[in-house]
C-alpha cells in the first residue's frame, strides 16, 4: 500500500475520477479532520488545527495592524435579540441550535431534560446582535468612535448536508464587528479588511482570489453590501473565501447604537463586520492538494521540514540520531519570515517509506534524509513537495541553514503562480448566451463527469428573470469585480442590455 | 471624580470596606469585562481579553514545549455520551446547557423553537467524553502511546451564583487530555502539567500557589486523583486556579480506549485530564489589585508602558506628539523577555488627569509624561504602578530603553515577592482545634465583617465526621500539599491521630 510505484497515487480516487471523493480522501490522509459523532461536527486534527492555528496567527497580526482589539462575546443569544432584525431572523432561524434546558435528570436510567429555561436561547450562529447590544452601551460620543472589535469564536448553523471544513455545523472563525460615525469610514472599514483578507489569501495561503461586490441577493441577511473574496478550486467551482459587510444603520437601529456627534446631535451609527472561517482550510486543500496528498504553501504550513534518519543498521543509529537532531537544532536557529524555522526529526519505529509518504500526504514542504554514507559525506538529501518525490537536492550540510528559507520561499511563490495559472486557464470570457452557458456547465458523460465549466466573466442585467434563469443551471453571479470595463454590453442570460462585468460560476 | 485627592482611592469601596464590591468596581473600572444579558454569561472586554490572550500565549509555548499538540473537538455532546461514565453524570448533569432543537419558526410573531432532536445534545461542560471517542479510533498500538492533546475552547456550566471571571456559566480555558501505556507515565504527565501551571502562575502571573493533592471528595467528577493548585486572595480565601487530573482507566473504559502492547495483549489505557480558564484572570485581580485598582505583572500586561503627551497649548501639540511617537517607535524595538514591548501613545482627546487615571486603574505597569520642558531637557517623567503614582522617575531619554526591561523585571520579581509575603503572613499554623478554627473564620462583627482567617494549615484525618464539620464552618481542604512532615499528630478537627498535613481555608 504505501510504497507506490510512479504511476499510482497515495490518493484513491484521483481529482479527475472522483473529484469529492479526492476531498475527503486527502483530508483524511493528511489527518487534518474527521467526521465526529455528532452531526455535522468536525473534529479538527492536530495537523488540520496548526494550519488553522498559523492562519490565526497571521490574520491575528493583521487584524491588530489595522488597529482592531480582540474581544469576546456570549455564546448564547436570546431569542428576543434575534426578532430585532427582521432580515437577520430570515438568514438565520432555519439553521440554529436551541437550548431550552438548563441540566439533566434521570428517568427510568436515561437522562431527559429538566430546568426549562423561560426565554430559550440559541447558539451564536454570528454575533451582531449580542455584540450590538455591548456596543450600545459602549457608544457615547463621537469620541468613542471608531470602536474596532474582533473576536475568535465558535459558531453553529444546522446545517443539513455538512462537508469537512467547507460546511459543517461547528466552525471556527473570526468576525470583526466595527462602529463608525459615518457611511463613509464605515466603508472605507469595510473595504480595508477586504484587502487585508486579500492580501493574506495571495501571501500566506497562495491562492488568489477576486475581490467584490455580491448581487443584492446574496448579501449577509441585514447587511447593506457584501463584499467577496471568492477563489477556484480545482474543479473549477468557486469557494466564498471571505466576507465583508457594510451594514449600514440597520444593526444600529436594531441594537440601539447611537452616539452624540460634534454638533451635539444624537444619531445611528454605521457599522461593519466581516469574517473568514476554518472554511479557508477546505479552501487550501482545494487549492493544493494533489493526486498524493496536500501541499502545503510553507507561510502555512504547520512545520516547514522534517528530518527523516536513514538506519539501514542498528549500530548506527545513535550516530544518525544524533546528527539529524543537530541539524534540526540548528534550522530551528533560522528564521523563515518571522518566524523560525518549525523542524521535526521523525524517529518514530517505523519504515522509512512508511513515514515518507505519511510526510507526503500530509503536505510538509520540505523533507531531508539523513543516512551513515550522508554524514559521512558531510551531505543531506533534501526532497521538495513541489517536485516529484524521488528527485533530490543534495546540499552540503553546512549550505542547508542559509539554503532553507531561500527554497521555502521559492515554493511559497511557485504555488501562488501555479494557482493562478490554473484560475487564467479556467477564465471563461467567450460565453455570450444562456444557451452556451448551459452547454458549459452541462457534463458531456452523465454517468461519469469530469471536472469542467469554469469561471465565467460575462455581462449581467441583475433583473430577477436572469437570476432564476442562473438558479435552473445551478449557478450562481459569485461577485461583481471591482474592475469593471464600464463598456455596455449584453445580458448572457437575457440578452438584455447590460453594464456590470460579473463572475458566473458553480459554487460550494 | 477623576482627579483624586491623595486620601481617597480611584476605586470605591476599598478592599477593607467591602471586598466583593470592590472586586466588581475593580473589574468594571479597569474595563475587563461585564455581564451580558444573558444570564451568567460575561463580556471579556479587551483589556481583560488582552490579558487572557497573554496567558494563552504563555501558556501554549509551554503545552507545546512538553510534547503536547492543540485540536479541536465538537462543542456538542450527545446524552449517551455523558452516561458511560456514571460518576462524571452526577458532576455535571445538574448545570449543563441542553439543546432540544435545530431550528426556529415564527407563531404569532414570537420565535419558537421546532425541529426537536431525536437525541438532544449538551453544550459541553468538559470534553473527556467527546474527546475519548476520537481517542479510542486514534489509539491502536502502544506505538501510538502517548497521545499528548491540548484544546482551547470555551465550555459552559449552567451555574446559579456567578462572578465575573470567578464563576460564568461560559468560560474560555485549556483542557489537555492525554493517553498513557501505563499508570506511572500517566500519573508522571498528571505531575508534570501541575507543575507547568505551577511554574506558570510564579513567573508569569506572580501569584503564588501551593501544589498537592485534593481530597477524595473533591476529585473531579471521575477521576482517581486530582492535584491542584491553590492560591491565597487578598480576602485571605483560597481560589483553585488549576487541576490536573489521574483518570486510572475510568474514562478509558467508559470510552473503549484500548491498545495493543508490546506483548501483544489489549490493554485498556490510562489517561489524564488538565485544564485552567478564565478564572485566573479574577484570580490575578485578587492577588494584584488595589483601592485604585488593577496592577498588572508586567508578563502578563496586554500593554507594558503607555506614553501620555503633555500639551499645555496647541502650538507644541506637533512637537510633543512628535516626540512621544518616536519615543514609543523606539520602545517597541526592545524586548522583555521572548516578546516585544508593547507600548502605546495615548494621544486622545482627553485631559491629562483623566487619562492618568484610566491608565492607573487598568493596572499597566508602565506611565511615561512627555511634555514641552521634558523634551528641550531630553528627558521623560517614569511613572510605575507598584509606586506611588506620583513619584516621579526622571530618566534621560537616552536611557529610557535600556532600563525600561529592567524596571519591568524589578516589578514582576516585586509583585511575586509582595504576594508572598501576604500569603506568608497569613499562613497559620497554630490552630490546635475545631473551637480555634471556628473562632478564627468567625467575623467579629457580624453586621460589618472584616478580612478575617486565612489557610490554616493543620493535621487532617480525612475521616467523614471531619468533612462535614469543615462544611458546617464553610471551610474545606483546599490541598494536601506535596510537601509532608510525616509526623503523625491530632487532626484539628476531630482531635482523632492524623498523619496528613493539609491547608484548611474558605475558597471560591
Amino acid at each position: 500500500m504505501e510504497t507506490k510505484s510512479p504511476e499510482k497515487t497515495a490518493i484513491t480516487p484521483t481529482r479527475q475520477h472522483d473529484y469529492p471523493e479526492w476531498y475527503q480522501q486527502v483530508v483524511r490522509a493528511a489527518e487534518l479532520a474527521e467526521n465526529s459523532v455528532v452531526r455535522g461536527c468536525m473534529v479538527i486534527r492536530p495537523w488540520g488545527y496548526g494550519i488553522w492555528e498559523r492562519m490565526q496567527r497571521e490574520l491575528d497580526q493583521r487584524i491588530k495592524a489595522t488597529g482592531h482589539e480582540n474581544a469576546y462575546f456570549p455564546l448564547f443569544i436570546p431569542l428576543s435579540f434575534l426578532e430585532k432584525e427582521a432580515t437577520h431572523v430570515d438568514g438565520f432561524a432555519k439553521e440554529c441550535a436551541v437550548v431550552t434546558h438548563h441540566r439533566l435528570e434521570l428517568k427510568d436510567g436515561k437522562l431527559i431534560p429538566a430546568g426549562a429555561l423561560e426565554e430559550p436561547v440559541i447558539v451564536r450562529p454570528t454575533s451582531e446582535t449580542i455584540i450590538g447590544e455591548s456596543f450600545s452601551r459602549w457608544v457615547n460620543s463621537y469620541r468613542d468612535l471608531p470602536l474596532l472589535i474582533n473576536q475568535w469564536a465558535n459558531v453553529v448553523r444546522w446545517e443539513m448536508r455538512t462537508r469537512l471544513f467547507l460546511r459543517t455545523t461547528e466552525f471556527l472563525w473570526q468576525e470583526g464587528h466595527t462602529v463608525h460615525a459615518n457611511e463613509a469610514e464605515a466603508r472605507e472599514e469595510t473595504l480595508k479588511m477586504l484587502n487585508v483578507y486579500s492580501e493574506f489569501m495571495h501571501n500566506v495561503l497562495a491562492m488568489p482570489v477576486f475581490i467584490g461586490d455580491k448581487p443584492v441577493h446574496e448579501r449577509f441577511p441585514g447587511a447593506v453590501d457584501t463584499y467577496c473574496c471568492e477563489a477556484m478550486m480545482q474543479d473549477r467551482k468557486a469557494l466564498q473565501a471571505g466576507t465583508s459587510h457594510y451594514l449600514g444603520q440597520n444593526f444600529a437601529k436594531a441594537s440601539n447604537i447611537k452616539f452624540t456627534d460634534e454638533a451635539g446631535a444624537l444619531q445611528f451609527a454605521h457599522t461593519t463586520s466581516w469574517g473568514v472561517s476554518t472554511r479557508l482550510v477546505g479552501g487550501v486543500v482545494m487549492t493544493h492538494a494533489d493526486d498524493d496528498g496536500m501541499r502545503l504553501p510553507p507561510r502555512l504550513a504547520p512545520q516547514h521540514l522534517v528530518v527523516l534518519p536513514v538506519i539501514p543498521n542498528p549500530d548506527v543509529a545513535g550516530r544518525v540520531l544524533e546528527f539529524a537532531n543537530g541539524l534540526a537544532s540548528d534550522l530551528r536557529g533560522v528564521r523563515f519570515g518571522d518566524e523560525p524555522l518549525a523542524v521535526r526529526v521523525d524517529s518514530r519505529d517505523k519504515r522509512g517509506g512508511e513515514k515518507n509518504w505519511e510526510w507526503i500526504k500530509k503536505g510538509i514542504p520540505l523533507r531531508v534524509e539523513v543516512g551513515p554514507r550522508d554524514i559521512d559525506r558531510g551531505e543531506v538529501v533534501l526532497y521538495r513537495r513541489d517536485r516529484p518525490h524521488k528527485e533530490k537536492i543534495v546540499l552540503a550540510r553546512a549550505d542547508l541553514a542559509a539554503r532553507v528559507p531561500q527554497i521555502l520561499q521559492e515554493i511559497q511563490d511557485g504555488m501562488l503562480v501555479a494557482a493562478k495559472a490554473f484560475r487564467d486557464q479556467h477564465m471563461i470570457d467567450s460565453v455570450q448566451s444562456y444557451e452556451d452557458l448551459k452547454a458549459l456547465f452541462t457534463p458531456k458523460n452523465r454517468d461519469k463527469p469530469e471536472i469542467h465549466g469554469g469561471f465565467v466573466r460575462a455581462k449581467w442585467s441583475e433583473d430577477p428573470q436572469s437570476v432564476s434563469l442562473l438558479e435552473d443551471l445551478k449557478l450562481s453571479v459569485r461577485c461583481i469585480p471591482f474592475e469593471q470595463s464600464g463598456r455596455i454590453g449584453k445580458c448572457v442570460l437575457t440578452g438584455k442590455p447590460a453594464t456590470r462585468d460579473v463572475i458566473i460560476a458553480k459554487a460550494y
